[in-house]
């Protein structure tokens, strides 16, 4: 089955910006309209009101897949009923402490999703349209593995 | 004047999941303990619930580079009164749709503040310490540009 063009008229411009808060937190504001919060932990100066800059980066990275996959999924007309993905991010022992390997973990539930369906459904996401994974695979090796929990059909997980 | 290891004792390790709401949307955990909330547009399936994962990776890159620079200028023991930083990335017109430019405005309010502190300051940052930048630059132009907004010594910006 072939795909074609799963998300149309994605906005060509992507905006943020952010305030500081005085010490190592901001408050972040998304260009469509969401605020969300980053700061240090207590050790690094901040006062952990917020997510890390590094783990925004791999919830990023996860949403971006995740959204891929559930769109692949359901047009392959699979009865995906549930999906969590792990990520384990391993940084560098020297600055600038980049990722050096990204491990991601889907776990899923349904009653008829096959080995086959997951691999399809992730390759053709972090290969080629999850643009988030389009970037940091380039500089930085992304393993993944999955699980699923059977269901029975219709049943919720 | 150099900044010898500003931050200490970085996780090797960065960890995040995410819970699929059903449509687009994820329920997004960090491992430092914050949720925000991930969500695509109504035009591609979503709720509009949160952030973009595109939005989430200039966030990512904007509070990394921000804590950064607040740590540079204070320890250089500079008046800094206020900073906002503005991320305007522009994607490819092709899948994966990846960010060919991210361009910064930092807007800095402050007594003292001279075009070669800040200069210096960003540039250690997204040269040296900013783990985002430091995989975001490989694979992406990042530009950036400054204002400055003087201060009374002590005054509130």
């Amino acid at each position: 089955m072939k795909i074609r063009e799963p998300y149309k008229k994605l906005p060509k411009i992507v905006e943020t910006s952010i305030e500081w808060n005085g010490a190592m937190g901001f408050k972040c504001n998304s260009g469509s309209g969401h605020e969300i919060l980053a700061d240090a932990s207590a050790h690094h100066g901040g006062q952990d009101g917020g997510a890390r800059p590094m783990e925004l980066l791999l919830l990023a990275l996860t949403s971006c897949t995740g959204m891929d996959v559930a769109t692949f999924l359901k047009k392959r007309k699979r009865d995906l009923r549930d999906m969590k993905i792990s990520a384990h991010g391993r940084r560098t022992p020297n600055h600038p402490h980049v990722f050096e390997t990204i491990t991601l973990e889907y776990v899923f539930a349904g009653s008829d999703l096959t080995d086959d369906d997951i691999r399809w459904a992730i390759d053709l996401s972090l290969d080629k349209y999850c643009s988030v994974a389009g970037m940091l695979r380039k500089v930085c090796r992304i393993n993944y593995h999955w699980k699923v929990n059977k269901t029975a059909p219709g049943a919720k997980a």
